[in-house]
C-alpha cells in the first residue's frame, strides 16, 4: 500500500513563521513522523510540496497509478482551486483532507473547501497531529476496502 | 485524566438503521472500543447518550469538574443548539467535534456547525473511527497542555 | 395496520387559546375524530403529544417497529428540529406532514419545513380537518404499497 | 354548490409520460373520480385544462359567478404566474391548491408558490389522491362557511 | 400622432372586483376618458386588453408601424414577462409605464418591474388617473421630440 | 387648498449641470410653472429647497398645519433618509413622490425609495414635467377626498 | 399582581463561569434581588430555571392562568426556539425580554431574537440589572393597563 | 430522422429590428438554411414560431411522437417558463438550446436558463449560425445514440 | 455626575402626532421626568433635541468633556448615521441606547442599529419609560465604574 | 488564418478517466480531428495544454501576434482565473468558449464562467464535438469580419 | 491651479481622540502640511471641515467654479451620503478619495464607498500621509490633463 | 532599506495593450521610475514580474529575509489568490497594495481584494503613478517604524 501526501503552498515555511497559528513543527519534522508512522503500518509514502497549483496537479497525474489514496493539505488552494479538485477526483482514489488549524473558525473565505465534496473525511485543528490522524484514517479505510 | 464523551440524539440507533450512511457499528460497540482505547492510553471516560438537548446540557454541567475535555458528536443538535454550545463553552475545557459522516458533503443545513467555533478541531467522515481519532487527538492535546 | 400520530409542542392548548388562528377544536376532539376515522378504516392509532423534542424522538424510536407510518404535526419543531427529522428518517417509514394553518402564508421562519424533504406529502391550512385528510392520504398510501 | 377545477399546463399528458414521477392515472381518470366524488357529496363541478395561461384566466373570469370555490393544480404556472394569482384573488372565492408531487422536495424554483398566499390550504404529494383530498377539504370548508 | 394603449391581464374586471384596491372605475370608463383626453390633445389611440401574454405581443408587433408610442399597464405581466419587454423594446418607440396602485408598496414580487429599464418613465398609485397622467406625459414627450 | 413642495439636495443646480441627465430647466423655471399651474387650479403653494436634511425636516414640521399635502422630490435623501420619511409620515397628509429621471433604471442604490411606502403614488422619468404631473395627481386626490 | 420569571438554559451557572462576560452575580442573588424588588412593588413572582426547552414550555402552560405577565431571559433558546415563542404567544400576556449582555454586539446568530416580535420591549446589556429594569418596566406596564 | 425546431416569441421580427443585436438574417432565411442543412444531412424538420407560451406547449405535445429531438430558441421564455421546460422534459427526447446572442453577457435575468438543466447542450452567441451549429450537434448526437 | 441626553429628529413632535405608536407624552414631559429622576439620583443632565445630524454631532463634541455618559434616542439616525456613531465612539464614554417602540418588531430597516455595537446596552419598547429605565441603567453603571 | 487552441488543466487525461462524464475521446484524438477540420477549412492551428495557469498565460502572450482568434476550454480555470481572462482580453482577439459537458447543469461553482463576458459565444455539452462546433463558429466569424 | 479640500464629520477631533486608530496629527497640522505642499507645487487650496452633510454640499456648490479638483475625506458620510456624491458628481471635476485608515479592513459598513464610482482614485491607510499622497496624485493628474 | 516590488500577471504587457484602461507606460518605464525614486530616497529595490502564482510565492519566500516591506500590484491574483495572501502574511512585513485603475469602480469581482486585510494601505486609480505614491507611503512608514 502506498499513499500520496500533498502539501500545498507556503507549508514549506512551517515552524519558521506564524508559529502561534501553525505551531513549531517544521515540514521536515512532519514528513519524518509520517514516514515513521508509515513504517509502523507497513505502508509506503510519496510526498510533494509545491507553491504551484499546476505542479501539484502534474504530481497527482504522474503518481495516480502508483498510489492507493491521497492525504491532502491543500492550504490556500483548498478554497480556490477547482483544478486541484478535478485532478484528485479524476484519480477516483480516496482522499483525506487535513488542516493544521480549524478552518471552520477562521476567516469566512477559509470556511469553504472545494475539496470536501470529493473527500472521504476531514481532520482539522490539531496541528501536525492532523496529518498523523488523517494518515491513520486513510490507511484504515484502505485496509477495510480490500 | 478523564474525558467526557457526548453522543447526541438518534445515535442510540447506530448499527440498526440507515447502515448505508452510518455503518454497522452499534453505539455499544463504539463505546466498547473507546473504553478499550482509554485503557491503552490510561485515561478514564464518562459517556452519555440522550435525545434530549436539556439532558445533554445537564450532563455537561454535572460533569464539568470531573473531566478534562469533551469528545462530542452532537448529531442533529450540531446545527441548531446554541444552548449546547453555550454549555460546552462555559466549561472552558477543550472540545473535539466528531461526526460519522463528512458533514461538509451533505444537505446544506448540515454544513453549518454551531460547535465548530468553540472546538479545538474536528474529525468527520470516518464512521466509528472518527471517535477513536478524535479521542487520540484530544488525549494528545491534553498531555501536551500539562 | 397501525399509524403513529405525533402532536408537537403547544398543541395540547388547541381550542383554548388563539382560536382565531387555530380554531375551537380541542386536541382531545381531534384525537376522538382520528380514532373514529381509524375505526371506519380498520386501522389502529398510537398517539403522543409532547412539548419536549427529546420525548418525541424517544416515542418515535420506541414505536418504530409497531407502526406502519407517521402522521406528524410537529408545530414549532417543524422549522428547527434536525433531530426530529433524523429520528423520522431513521424509521424509513412513510411520513405525512400536517398543519392546522397554511404555513406558506405566515411568518417567513414558518415557511421552511425541515420535515418536508423526508415526507410523502403535506396537508396544510384546513384546521383539524388537515389531520383527517392526512390520515386518509397515509392510509391509502399504505394500502397501495402492500 | 359548484366547484371550479383548474388543471394547468401539461397535465393533459398525465399517465402517459414520466409515470415514475406523476403516476399512471390519466387526467380523464382523475376527472372521472372527481365527478364520482362530487356526486357522492352532491356537488357540481366545472373542469378546465389548458396549456395557455391566458385561457385559464379567461375561464376563471367567465366562471366566477357560477362557482363557489376553486380547486387548482396550476402545474408550471404555480411558480411563475402573477396573472393567474391575480385572477383567482379577484374572485374572492376560497382556493385550494393541489399538487401531485411534494413540491417542497423538488427543484428550488418549484418550492415557491405564488398561489399559496391566496389559498386556504394546500395538499401535495399524494398523486391523483391530492385532488380528491383537496376536493373534500374545499367542500367541507364551503359547508362550514354557510 | 397615435398612441397604443395596452391593458394587461385581469384589467377587464376593473370596477367590479377588489374596488378597495383598484377603485370603482371600469375599464370602459378609463377608455372613455382616454379617448376624450386624446380628442382634446388631437391624438389618436389604439387600445387592447388581453389576458394572454402572446396576444399582447402579437398586438404590439401588428401595431408598431401605426403608432408613435406605448402607454402600458402590464398588470401581472409587469413582473414576469421578458417576452413582453422584448416585444416593446424591439419597437424602439417610447414606453410609459402606468399602474393603478403604488407597486412599490405592495408584495415584494410586485416591486420589480421588467418594463422599467425600457420605459421613459412611470406613473403609479393614482388609480384610473395614472392612465391620464401617463398619457399626458407621453404626448408631451412625443411633441418635444419632433 | 395649499400644497407644500419640497426640493431636496442639489436640485438648486438644475439646468446648469449634467443637463444630459436632468434637462435644461432651472429650478426657478420649475417653480414658475408650478405657480402658474397652481393659479389655474386655484391652489396655493409653499416651496422649499435645501441641501440640509434637518432643514427639510424643520420645514415639514413648521408647515404641517398650513398645508393639505406634499409634493416631494427628495433627490439623494430619497434613498437614505429615514428621518425625512418619519417627518412626512408624522404629518399624516398625502405625499406624492416625483423624480426627474426614472430611478428604477439607474444605479441599484437609487432603486430603493424610503418614501415610497408612505406615498400615495410616484411620477418618475419625465424631467420637469414630473412635477406638474405629480401636482395634478395630488390636487385631484385632495379634491376627491373632500 | 404576579409575574412569571423564566431563566433559560445555562443561567444556573451564573457567577461561577465566564464571569468576564456575564458578571459575578449568581442566579440565586438575582432571584433574591427580584424578590426584594417584588416586595417593594407589592407584586408576587414565580420563578423557573431549566435547561430543557420542553420544561420551560410546560411551566408556561401550567402558570398561564396564575400570572399577569412574563419576564424572560431565554438565553440560547432566544435564537432557536419557535416552540418557546409559540408557548408565550399563546398566553396572550405581556412579555418583557431581558439579556445580561448586549446581544446586538455579539455573534451574528445571537442578533436575531425569535421572541422580539411577541415582546412588549427588551432590556439588554446591563448584567443582572437588566432583570430589575425589565421587572420595573413590566410592572409599570401592567399597572397602566388596569 | 426528424427534428422539431422551436422559435420563441419575437423571433418572427428577426432581421427587421434591433439588427445591431440580432443581425440582419430574417427568420425565413434561418429556416431556409436549416432546411438546406437538413437536406444535406438527410433529416426532416418541423418548424414552429409563436409568441404564445401555450401554443408552443401545444405544438410540443402534438409533435412529440413524430420527432426525434428538439432544437429550441425559447427567446424570452427561456428565463420564465417552467411550463415550456416541463413540456420538453415530458417528451424525454434530447433538447439542444440555442441563442443568437451570448446570454451570459447580457442583463442578469437573461443569464438564468430554465431549459439548461434539461438540455443536452447549448450554443449561444453566433447569431443565425447558432442554429446551424446546434442542428449539427443534435443530429450527430441522435446518430450516435442509434 | 452629569449625563448628556440626546433626542434625535422628529422627537420634538412627541405627544402631538402618531400617538397610537409613540404615546401621549410630550418631549417636555419626558424631559421634566428625566430632570426629576436626575434630582432624586443627584445627577445633572444636559439635553439636546435636533433634526440636524450635524447639530447632534456638534453637541456631542462640545459636551464631551462636561459629561460622564450618553443617553441616546437617535430616532431615524439610529439606522443611517455612521457619523453620529463615530462622534459618540470618539468620546469613549458609555452610551445607553433607548427607543420608545420595540424597533425589533417594526420595518426591516429599523431593525439594524448602527449605535448598538458601541453601546453598553439598549432599552426599547416601553414608551417614555424607556428613557427613565435607560437613565437608571446608565447612572448605576457609572456608579459601579467609579 | 490561424487559431490558438487552449486546453486547460486535467484535459490531458481525457479518454482515460471519468469517461462516463467526459467521453472516451483522448485529447490527441480531439487534436487530430481539429487538425483535420483545420485542413478542410484551410486554417492553421497552434495548440497548448497545461495544468499551469501561468503557463497558459505565457502561451497567450507569446502567440497573440501569430493568431487571429482563440478556441478555449479552460476547464477548472473557467471559474477561478481572473488572470486567464485578463490575458485573453488583452489580446483583443475573438474568443470562443467550449466545454465538453453542459456546465449549466453541474455543481453551482461550475455555472459561473469568468470567460463568458469576454467571449463571442459558447458551445457546451457535446463532448469532443463541442470543440469542432466552436472551431467552425470561430472560423466563420473571422471570415465574416474580414 | 486650486484644489478644494473637504474634511468630513468628526475629523476636527483628529489627534485628540482614538489616537491608536487615527494617529496623533491634528487637523490643523494636516492642513499646515497640505498648505506647505501646495506652496511647493505652486497650487492654491480651499479647505472646509463640517459635521453637517448639507454644509459640505453648500461648500461644494459655492466653490465649484473656483477650483480644479477635489481632495475628499468624507469620513462617516463616505458610506451613507448619496447627496454628497451627487454634489461632487455635478461639478464634473476630478475627485480623489482619501482615508486615514484602510477602510477595506474595518467594519463591513465601512467597506462600501458611495464616492468610489465617481472618483479618479483612492488612497487609504497611511494616516495623515494619505492626504499628501492624494494631493500629489490629484495635482499630477490635473497637470497631465492640461 | 530594501523594498520588494511584485508585479502580478499580465503586467508585462503594460503600454502595449488596452492603453485606454492602463495607460501607455511600459512596465520597464515604471521600473525605471521606481528605481530613480528609490535612489532619491536612498532605498534599494528587488523587482519581480510573473504570470505564475507559484513563482510569485517562491519569490516572496526567497526574498523575505532580504527586504523590509512589499509593494504589490497582484493584478488578477488580487481577487483569487489566498495563497499569495498567505505568503505575504507569513513574512510579517508591511504590505502596500497598488492598482493602476480604481478597482472599486470596475466589475464586481474586482472590488474584493484578498490582500486588503493584510495590507497597510492601498493606492488605486492613478496609473503608473500609483506605484510611486505607494512607494513613498511604504518608505515613509518604514522610516517612522524604525
Amino acid at each position: 500500500m502506498r499513499i500520496g501526501v500533498i502539501h500545498g503552498p507556503n507549508l514549506n515555511l512551517l515552524g519558521t513563521r506564524e508559529v502561534e497559528v501553525y505551531g513549531t513543527d517544521s515540514l521536515a519534522e512532519i514528513d519524518r513522523r509520517l514516514a515513521e508512522r508509515a513504517r509502523e503500518l507497513d505502508v509506503e509514502v510519496t510526498i510533494v510540496q509545491s507553491n504551484h497549483e499546476g505542479a501539484l496537479v502534474d504530481f497527482i497525474q504522474a503518481e495516480t497509478s502508483a498510489v492507493d489514496g491521497w492525504l491532502v493539505n491543500a492550504a490556500g488552494y483548498t478554497h480556490t482551486s477547482v483544478t486541484l479538485r478535478d485532478a484528485l477526483a479524476a484519480t477516483e482514489l480516496p482522499v483525506v483532507e487535513v488542516h493544521l488549524s480549524n478552518i471552520l473558525t477562521r476567516e469566512s473565505f477559509r470556511r469553504e473547501s472545494l475539496l470536501a465534496p470529493i473527500s472521504l473525511g476531514v481532520v482539522a485543528g490539531f496541528g501536525a497531529r492532523s496529518y498523523l490522524l488523517g494518515f491513520d484514517a486513510l490507511t484504515d479505510h484502505l485496509r477495510d476496502s480490500v
